[in-house]
């Protein structure tokens, strides 16, 4: 028996980090949760504040202030460079960390497939740091339109192309159309802002391809009725000062856009990588961790990955059982992730007392997304319902996980004034007050485009 | 009479510009908004973004929502690069815009008489950008004293200097005292915050010298009482990696810090140059325009300049009227800008009807400064007083100018919340998050320090 209590070391603050620390808070461990940042960010109202409507400090919570009274727990803000599963301890640049047992939580980014060079015209949205800079592109295209006299360079300021028709996309979509015709009905002059156009562009058949067809089509009228252009099965293949090429229906053409918004696809955290080298452990095609039926790293009982960055495929598929093709794997939302870390703190609890614990079993809570103001589509798997019913199901959703750590119920305010007025307090240009330089142009190459498995979809439990 | 209707041109969207465009709302004119920013900035609360209570969004409004129903105005998202007063237009990078009427209220900036070199260390805070970058610098000092393991660094971590005694200092000063020794109480492990210093250092011999030294007497013995160290009659010489060179009763020392913040002086806007090359108008010692009895610049009678920028000292003095010495210059709070912003609208009114005007003559409101929670001291003229009444007076003169604007009912709830919590939710370190690399060590040179005339006081209508 060690001298010290059991250390465990979490990296990464997200919803699967976090929920296994505070499901241990009570446990007779020491815990030192490591993250990048000093806050936990609620990651599925991103977009509210890429689109003016939230501030980021409304939908983030710093990590001590939830922790604080969790006296087993230490937050330490740093990253981390290394682990060694041998010795076992992580690195960080300036120390080594040992563990008993390690959690890592550390997500997924935003990514081009390949095609980096379009990150600086086409930003995404993982960060707080992306939803200010889509903020900035976007209330600054309106600005630099109201003083452009050339018609064509001001139709292109005037259009927004979001790429991937998943969760993000939609709601940006939505949110984008909502500012756009209403809150600026009135704010400008020179331009007239109804010949604002947004494009939201999929690679395949419909938007929201996870969803059942039917909750599809409903979004997609939804959208179309807030004035959203809906391409699908098109393909983005360069994306450049020019605007964005695509390919549909074997044509190419270019749309000219200034303002290009990235929700297409995501990659595993470098640490997956990291893990994979240390413990020979296979990722899958977008670098996500093969965890085993209790989340470990196989040959290491004592390493978890959760969260986006595990590819969990050991759950039973509810419907054709008798399907010879493998599960897929969990969708990487909030609820996976929450379930994970709190299954893999009883995990532990069950292992220090000694005790069998079962393998891990998500429990599926359904999945929502939002289209505009009082416009939702909800999935609960058993009932499939859209419009203001689906908003209020989406608004409660979301409260009520916001509430778990801090007093949100401001969001709550915000978003009913917001409601009634139509009004975007958040609506500032901050940071480099400049349109960003476009890229010059790189040689085209074919992008893979569309919704991913690993889609950053909202999902949020509402049972 | 010219074919079109008289044309006002605005530089700039603070209070005294602002107030201009709303008063001429139903004017026969023509109105041109030019502000570098989307935003209209609530100044007097950037200390409490500074430190982690409010978001920027909660004290800012877009100029173009503000100003969406008022139709003669149109506002220009732009900056002003030069002036012509005998063609009548102002230039910016893109566009001439021609004047019938100039009004130009551009401000202020902070200032480190003549050593420039000292802003990266000590960053002042004018900008939402500076109070951000104040907030990542006060919480990263936390952060890295918390990983630090050798006592003389953590300690010039945990040591926050604030240069400059007038209502800016106080009120930083008071909050970084209540978030080390209240908020962050139990939100560390490695380091004790309560032994965190807070140093507020004053050239001359009281804080708060504008005001009377019985409140200065008061705001003292709060501060102190908060955990705070006040440092008067002290000249600050240098300001490196090091920490802060200061000169008290003739000796020299330095008092290790990682976190100088500035709040000593401030200079006028470069526009005021440009307005004395194109005018030949005189400036004072810190660039500010010395302004005719009725806010023009002599010799131009439509072209006004005010708020900030400006240096009105035809105002008769209250007291002393025997007095030899010239009457001083109003100071540059919000009360002063918005109503020169006001009179020069109904100036212009009058000059268009034909009518005569008499000179501006500001009418007196009162002075405010919060130390902290529940503290503040308030000077009304006829009467002052300190303690929790004195808060809830600025708590709510401050409310009062912020819902002219948009329902900032918000902001109060927040207060509210954080009052019974003392909870800071908007304490994310966003950005670099790196603590910025000391500037190299410059030359010293003695520098002028302590509280300016035009020092930026918290000083809100009550009336």
């Amino acid at each position: 028996m060690a001298e010290h209590r059991h250390r465990v070391v979490i990296v990464g603050g997200g919803f699967g980090g976090l929920y296994a620390a505070k499901s241990l808070g009570r446990a007779p461990v020491d815990i030192t949760l490591i993250d990048k940042r000093n806050f936990h960010l609620f990651q599925p109202l991103l977009y509210q504040v890429a689109t003016g409507t939230l501030s980021p400090a409304d939908i983030s919570s710093p990590l001590r202030g939830i922790l604080s009274q969790q006296r087993n727990t230490q937050v330490l803000m740093d990253h981390v460079i290394d682990v060694d599963a041998k010795q076992q301890h992580v690195v960080t640049p300036n120390r080594v960390i040992p563990y008993d047992t390690l959690i890592v939580a550390t997500g997924v980014r935003h990514h081009y497939f390949g095609n980096d060079d379009w990150k600086k015209t086409a930003p995404g949205l993982k960060t707080v740091e992306d939803a200010l800079n889509m903020r900035r592109r976007i209330f600054l295209a309106f600005e630099a339109a109201e003083k452009e006299s050339d018609p064509e360079k001001r139709q292109a300021l005037l259009t927004f192309v979001i790429v991937g028709g998943g969760p993000t996309g939609v709601e940006l979509a939505g949110a984008i159309a909502e500012l756009a015709f209403k809150t600026l009905k009135n704010d400008f002059r020179n331009i007239d802002v109804q010949q604002t156009k947004v494009l939201l562009l999929e690679g395949l058949d419909r938007v929201l391809p996870p969803y059942a067809p039917e909750l599809s089509g409903k979004a997609a009228a939804s959208l179309q009725r807030l004035g959203v252009t809906i391409m699908t099965e098109t393909r983005v293949t360069q994306v450049d000062a020019n605007g964005v090429t695509v390919q549909r229906d074997g044509q190419t053409s270019v749309i000219p856009s200034e303002t290009v918004l990235w929700a297409a696809g995501v990659k595993a955290s470098s640490v997956g990588k990291l893990l994979s080298e240390r413990t020979g452990v296979a990722l899958d095609r977008v670098g996500r961790v093969m965890v085993d039926s209790d989340l470990s790293v196989p040959g290491y009982g004592n390493i978890f990955v959760i969260g986006d960055l595990a590819n969990f495929s050991h759950q039973p598929t509810t419907q054709g059982k008798d399907s010879a093709a493998p599960p897929p794997s969990l969708p990487g939302v909030a609820p996976v992730a929450i379930q994970e870390g709190q299954y893999v703190a009883s995990k532990i609890c069950a292992q220090l007392a000694g005790k069998p614990k079962a393998p891990f079993r998500y429990k599926e809570v359904g999945s929502l997304a939002i289209i505009g103001q009082n416009l939702a589509v909800v999935d609960l798997g058993f009932v499939k319902f859209s419009g203001p019913i689906a908003w209020l199901v989406w608004i409660f959703a979301h409260v009520y996980y916001l509430i778990e750590f801090d007093n949100k119920l401001l969001v709550l305010l915000q978003w009913g004034w917001n409601y009634f007025t139509r009004q975007r307090g958040a609506r500032l240009i901050t940071g480099e007050a400049t349109l960003s330089s476009p890229v010059p142009s790189a040689s085209p190459s074919p992008g893979k485009q569309g919704s991913d498995a690993l889609n950053d979809r909202v999902s949020v439990e509402v049972s």
